[in-house]
């Protein structure tokens, strides 16, 4: 890989170290550039006509097709979503738990999960049990009707032994916003029922776009929770509810030209850079900064989030590092700081961070 | 107002008589413009760190404070959603119908709202019941218990009778797509207790945006359907399900810079214009085509669409104006071909409409 190719094709890393991918990821200037095309023709050809729906339809399924490809999934399993916590809620709202069943979940989920869980909760008086999330499979039992988990804990960077998990048989809804793009995922080999990611963290896109999995034999089982224009057969008549074929039929509703031919760009990018080189070297990159911090480093595991433990208000902290150009963030409610690493980063960021601690 | 100076922000009209704002609205250069300065502060500064929270917060508050005016709502009472259909399903998602209550409807709704009540019915068993458009208030009985109707119809462009509708003290959910930023709404003069619209249709704004408004005694009474992280009030325990206060609690998540600043925007632009003069010019000029197209009009009232009866399939005739740089569409179900008619076309666009014809 061409690190410094991939690195120079963002601006940010000519103003500081941008470590926050975890939260949204750098921009790059085929974004912009994938933008500006979109937006042109549709200023100068208008957003209706046959051309038009042509073109948006065309965008759309190469997002579709690059995203299953990405997660290991065929393009007919993959919704197009506005955000993990969308795709989360989707299935949430969908599924139908037997009588006495329990929805297990870990205590490092991220509130865009917990929300759409509380919401469960209030809507059907299912009970959310909460475990730790490195023992999660110790605590699934017979009453287990739903396992939701993070593929890398949002706070710890910690990694879910999903395969152990899914071999219970119970099925799995995974939050994959801190792998998709940066460690590799395979939601065959995993053998999860749901995959829900981000767009706009490592994949680099949009805020505002998102991707859900639904295993082929789950699409026709889980409910259509918010039927959309988009998602509907036919519009003849409606109250029938006929749903697209495949996971399409979950879809968040009407795409963005602009949106969607800048999710595309980036990742063709990322595509370019190699994905097995881009997880490779944010592995290493991860690890070195482990090793720098030493005993202050939260046990992480080997993925792209590295928390670290800091003196006083993290939030103080981060405000201070903002002012040398690094751009990390806190995590609630721990005394903890958090830097998301890329493989668009190199040793100078790192130590830009570490010199400013 | 100046008509030329409106018609020529945008780009559009140099090509062609562009008449289909009912589904996509036009683009105004100052949107690519706002797009653009967002895209450049993003992508040199990043999407995260104390002044990107800041600015996205400002671009939140200014366009909800628009948007609120031009309902005639306060802005504790208006959510910033992803469409028409999104602001609907949310109500229908968080309402609680009392056990025997039907929802009325019309024969006149777009499926983007008849989707989310099938979506209602099959999750709740609630029987949906249809009446003509224009007969809907006879229809109100001791058993409704929500009145959903489109304040224009989307086929034909007849006008509701929301006052009526509302006195029956029936709380009244509106769809507003074909309203807002093309004729007067003042919220609480109807006296709804919701409206929900697009912003992607008259006020010109991004795919993948709309408006919610929930009347200030519905907010605490409404569930929330699909708690997200922006929409909880703090995240140390998310499963609490704490929202944040007023309508904003129904936002459908995390808003993107570009777009909103591109809302904002289109929006400027057209009240630069000033709303009384687009709604009236509006209204001047879809009279004059009824008048043109004499018997073949459908009947429509004082709308922006101008529906009329066409020989053959309306697909074919839309298709045939397409290449004659005319862009309208037809009506699925109906002999018909839809025109949507807006302060920015003028009587160049009507003429090379019917000469095509």
């Amino acid at each position: 890989m061409n690190v410094e190719r991939l690195r120079s094709a963002f601006p940010i890393f000519e103003q500081g170290a941008y470590l926050n991918a975890g939260t949204n990821g750098p921009l790059c200037r085929a974004y912009a550039t994938a933008v500006n095309g979109e937006l042109e023709r549709e200023a100068t050809e208008g957003r209706s006509g046959a051309s038009y729906w042509a073109r948006l339809s065309q965008l759309e399924g190469d997002l579709r097709t690059r995203l299953a490809g990405l997660l290991g999934a065929t393009t007919n399993e993959v919704a197009l979503t506005r955000s993990t916590t969308d795709g989360i809620d989707t299935v949430l709202s969908g599924i139908s738990l037997a009588p006495g069943k329990v929805v297990l979940t870990s205590d490092q989920e991220h509130p865009g999960v917990l929300g759409p869980l509380a919401g469960l909760r209030s809507r059907t008086g299912a009970e959310i049990r909460v475990a730790p999330f490195e023992e999660l499979a110790g605590h699934v039992g017979a009453d287990t009707g739903l396992i939701v988990v993070s593929h890398v804990s949002w706070m710890t960077g910690k990694v879910a032994g999903l395969d152990e998990l899914a071999s219970t048989g119970v099925p799995v809804l995974v939050d994959g916003a801190q792998a998709i793009g940066i460690r590799a995922v395979d939601v065959a080999a995993i053998g999860c029922a749901f995959y829900a990611a981000s767009g706009q963290k490592w994949l680099c896109g949009p805020s505002g776009t998102g991707v859900l999995f639904v295993k082929s034999e789950w699409i026709d089982r889980l409910g259509i929770p918010r039927p959309r224009y988009v998602t509907l057969e036919e519009h003849s008549d409606p109250l029938e509810l006929r749903p697209r074929p495949g996971a399409a039929r979950f879809d968040s509703g009407e795409l963005s030209g602009p949106e969607t031919a800048a999710s595309v760009a980036a990742i063709e990018l990322l595509e370019k850079a190699g994905w097995q080189s881009i997880y490779k070297r944010s592995r290493e990159l991860a690890t070195s900064l482990r090793e720098s911090l030493g005993s202050t480093a939260v046990a992480g595991d080997d993925s792209s989030l590295v928390s670290f433990k800091v003196e006083g208000d993290p939030d103080a902290v981060v405000a201070r590092l903002d002012e040398h150009g690094v751009i990390v963030r806190s995590v609630p409610g721990r005394p903890w700081v958090r830097a998301s690493i890329g493989a668009w980063n190199d040793e100078r960021d790192l130590q830009r961070l570490t010199d400013a601690l």
